[in-house]
């Protein structure tokens, strides 16, 4: 499958995944930011797992949804006024912008169990074993050791004063957790339902943690050298907050050269896999064409 | 066993369930909430309903404390500046109070996996089926179909102007989902791990249903007759925001007549299903006596 065509299909499948049911504005809520235009990345890298070690793609279609769902529920609560406080993504109103933010809060809430429902109620294909190691995956990626941590140490790390070294370290857990963890929680159930080996578990989880701080890298990056039209978010915010990121710890050219390695790790460790994959070659093809390396 | 030792059972594995792990404030902000003192009636109900059918009460823990957790879940998003604005829960500073909005929105959204994480990781002598089953009856009462659909119409009641026929099922809607649906979720759970028929769970749902309105009808009149010592947190508040209450909706003593005859239905729901529980017994023979019937 080409890329627009997992695009297309995944739109589908989320649209169809999210009826507008009484009380209409939660679903409303949940499904504006659900279906806002975006790359899909996460539930592509989960379908792509899956179909590059032998699985069949029709399998891993709820979980690749439900994992689009859980990013588009950090996406609603990281924006709130009391976390990020941003009014623009994807170029349109943020969730609280356009439906308050009481129903902001609610509509996360309920997309972190509407999620997981939609892994139990359509993975008709699979079995329970399997239902089971897939939503503890999600659990643990989604909660308070994955994605959730990092956003709190994000938090926690604004305007702090640390030496060099430490500062190294928190950015890295931050971003391990922030960002890598979906790519993770994606590669990871797609290799499951797939059934590879432990062996090829770890590899692609070293590919997805790889994937994840190079795609950090470089929206750090993009924060400093883009403009809104281009992002369609407010850029330049880390910087005014004190934020830490890439650039404002290795400077522009040196954050380029680490991003430009992690990609060739993640390229080192497709061959030594014997993995084939326009899709990720292509993924990453962009993100070197968008940074200009 | 005794409400005594259900609490003391139920006190000791929430404390077991949260370890404080690092980032160290978000376990600590997740398990603040969690451990303020409280009656653990949701816990309890799941626990008894489990005894009363036959089964065993140490299968049914975990999902009795993911429970528990789920409500403390709700109480921090619905305390939070945007929702309620409460600053005393159970007698005590609420949690974006302690923790500041931004980790308290994260240990809500933390919960929400926690929870049936806990029921995965803990229910080792549940065959996965029930797991699943479990799973699918946690997310259903959970999301935007249960609790959430309750606290969403409650937001939108505010200040409208319905009229009294709507108004009553408003009513009944709201209380059905944002206080029923967590007692329902209790009860259910606890009778599918003790292997009840459909008869059966169809009973208890009807009980958890009615003891879930009746329960809120004595919240709504305590809301009116208490003062805050007795119930440790701000009281009044649904009556200066307009809130649709059975008090405002009904009078005082029409409120507390509807209350008698729920709780009546209850007692002939057991005594028709033969069920004996001097636990249930005692819980609402506590509520007439508090609500002075």
């Amino acid at each position: 499958m080409k890329m627009n065509d997992y695009i297309e299909l995944i739109n589908d499948k989320l649209d169809q995944f999210i009826k507008i049911e009484y009380p209409e504005n939660i679903f409303k809520s949940m499904k504006y930011t659900v279906l806002l235009p975006g790359k899909r990345l996460r539930p592509i890298m989960c379908l792509e797992t899956c179909r590059m070690f032998g699985g069949e793609v029709e399998k891993a279609i709820p979980t690749a949804c439900a994992i689009e769902m859980l990013h588009a529920q950090t996406l609603i609560h990281d924006d709130l006024p009391c976390m990020d406080n941003d009014d623009f993504r994807r170029g349109k109103p943020t969730n609280h912008k356009v439906f308050g933010e009481a129903i902001a809060v609610l509509a996360g809430d309920a997309l972190l169990t509407y999620a997981p429902q939609i892994i139990t109620k359509h993975s008709t294909d699979l079995t329970s074993d399997t239902i089971i190691r897939i939503l503890n995956e999600y659990f643990e990626y989604a909660g308070a050791r994955g994605v959730i941590a990092g956003q709190v140490v994000d938090i926690e790390s604004e305007n702090n004063e640390y030496a060099q070294e430490e500062r190294e370290k928190i950015l890295e857990y931050l971003h391990t957790h922030k960002t890598s963890d979906l790519f993770q929680l994606a590669m990871r159930t797609g290799a499951i339902i797939a059934g590879v080996n432990e062996n090829q578990l770890t590899a692609i989880t070293n590919f997805a943690k790889t994937f994840g701080l190079a795609f950090q890298i470089a929206d750090d990056i993009l924060d400093e050298i883009s403009t809104f039209e281009q992002m369609g978010k407010t850029l330049g915010k880390d910087k005014t907050s004190g934020k830490l990121t890439y650039v404002s710890l290795y400077e522009l050219e040196e954050a380029k050269c680490k991003l430009s390695c992690m990609l060739d790790d993640c390229y080192a460790i497709m061959k030594q896999q014997n993995i084939q994959s326009e899709i990720f070659e292509d993924i990453i093809e962009k993100i070197k064409q968008r940074v200009g390396i």
